[in-house]
């Protein structure tokens, strides 16, 4: 190993179906990467199994080089360094996890939201780098939000701040994991477009060759859209338009320079980011109209999270 | 004049019905004040003509202690010191009233956003004292907003941050000043209720003492409710469950302390916090529950403003 890259810390990406792991150096250069299943670690005790299997090894050797982990999960609180009642995760309650790591490993131990250590990723190394003022939104099994704003993450009064994918979309829309309904998760996420499959399949019997396929996803209605499925097509103006109402909120709000799209969802390229644009800047102030840029993430999917998550260890 | 009071700035607080201007002392004393009606005020010619009259002398004379002037009006912009498009304003396009002011009294100016201005205020002087994480909300003549994170007002990339007035808190709702629809302001301002009083009284022949008055104001109904008008407090629960709902979509982006409420309705007092706060409570996500305070401004109402305005001047 060059002494360029001696000094690392260790990313870890948590979410609702993958965990990833990276060793980084200060430059944003994956030195060795792993990867776990969720639905493998269905508690903490299997998952800390797991990740002693992946990374503990990893870590003794390197022991004087790592400097620190880093951990993006979904509610995962800055302050108290716990992930709290989780809805897309099989680890309920609160679980203090920077605790039980810093033990586990000897090492200190940074965490956040899934979506804010995306943010920190994309700011550092990604589409976001020179911004003060942008939006991560991560688009996956849930919807995750990082908001930055004066070039730093908002993590409000008590850690929890960035949750778009929980304000109110439909008003009594489609419940929610949260216990809630019509959250923009419920309709712009991986899952949530799925459910408007479903919801879609039901109105009417156009012909669509989402039909045929037994358990659909996300890829699936990107695949009919490609191929000119008319109902892909209407499916993703919907889910753009949901998408589109709900950034122009939310520009009313911070008025970032950009958002930046991440995760599942974003992987179908002009057939999301076409509708959702068109919808946002039909709902913007007028000082907004054509100022305000929706990119897609610079960073590898599996990448920008461990990135931003290993950055947090550096950071602080 | 003591020596304690030497330093001063002169805030100026520009609203859709009035502006407040005064002179303040380092420790938030007012100084010296006057006001002006904005209907006397019709162009930006006569506004200069007019703050000559009050404030001309009185700059002149204490020519070497007036550190600056800061502002604070309906869609002010920090970064480029103008007033872009005010839809409740006389004054139509973008006005840079910093250049003209700096020109008119040989001072820098530094001009922001009203509500932001109000947020500094209640920041150093008023409710939000030692706060980190909380937002400004103004119900006056429209709806206006400050966001506060991480001790820092949001800006935005482009000054104009902090409409939350704008965002859509009903679907293809009232048509707002501003071309669209449905903006939280024309339901929860001082003219926004009003709207919902004829919007209620033309709904069935329920008896009200509203019916009798004839330009009726958020003030009459206010003292309606007092009196325990049935309609009145039927439309204050409304107003609040309108407000309640943004509310809780805004905690879950900037998850703040503390909203502290500001403006001609706030004045209502429990008849629009207690709505406001069960409506925002049955929309909070479970981490936030009955953590977040919706609290009234602890200053004078002609005062945050003025005073945010004034500490503007001596910030930068």
């Amino acid at each position: 190993m060059s002494s360029l890259n001696k000094n690392q810390s260790i990313g870890i990406d948590i979410g609702g179906t993958n965990i990833s792991i990276g060793a980084v150096d200060k430059f944003g250069g994956i030195i060795e990467q792993w990867s776990l299943k969720m639905k493998d670690c269905p508690t903490i005790e299997i998952f800390q199994n797991k990740i002693e299997e992946c990374i503990g090894d990893y870590v003794r050797k390197h022991k004087a080089e790592i400097l620190g982990i880093g951990v993006g999960a979904p509610n995962g609180n800055f302050y108290s360094g716990t992930i709290d009642f989780a809805p897309n995760l099989p680890w309920k309650g609160q679980i203090p996890l920077s605790f039980i790591l810093s033990k586990q490993f000897d090492r200190r131990v940074v965490l956040t939201n899934d979506a804010n250590a995306a943010a920190i990723g994309e700011m550092i190394y990604g589409a976001a780098k020179g911004m003060k003022d942008f939006v991560m939104i991560t688009l996956g099994t849930g919807v995750g939000s990082g908001f930055v704003a004066n070039g730093e993450l908002i993590y409000g009064h008590d850690g929890f701040a960035g949750e778009l994918g929980h304000t109110t979309a439909i008003r009594d829309g489609r419940p929610c994991n949260c216990g809630k309904k019509g959250c923009l998760e419920t309709y712009t996420s991986a899952t949530g477009i799925v459910r408007t499959v479903h919801e879609f399949l039901a109105r009417d019997n156009s012909p669509s060759s989402l039909r045929d396929i037994e358990t659909i996803t996300s890829k699936d209605i990107h695949n009919a859209a490609l191929k000119g499925d008319a109902l892909a097509l209407e499916i993703f103006d919907y889910t753009g338009k949901i998408l589109g109402q709900s950034l122009a909120d939310a520009v009313a709000i911070t008025s970032p320079k950009a958002f930046i799209l991440f995760g599942g969802l974003a992987g179908a390229k002009e057939f999301i980011f076409e509708p959702t644009i068109r919808h946002m800047e039909a709902n913007l102030l007028q000082i907004w109209k054509g100022k305000i840029r929706v990119i897609p993430s610079e960073l590898k999917e599996s990448d920008a999270a461990v990135l931003g998550a290993s950055a947090l260890a550096w950071e602080r």
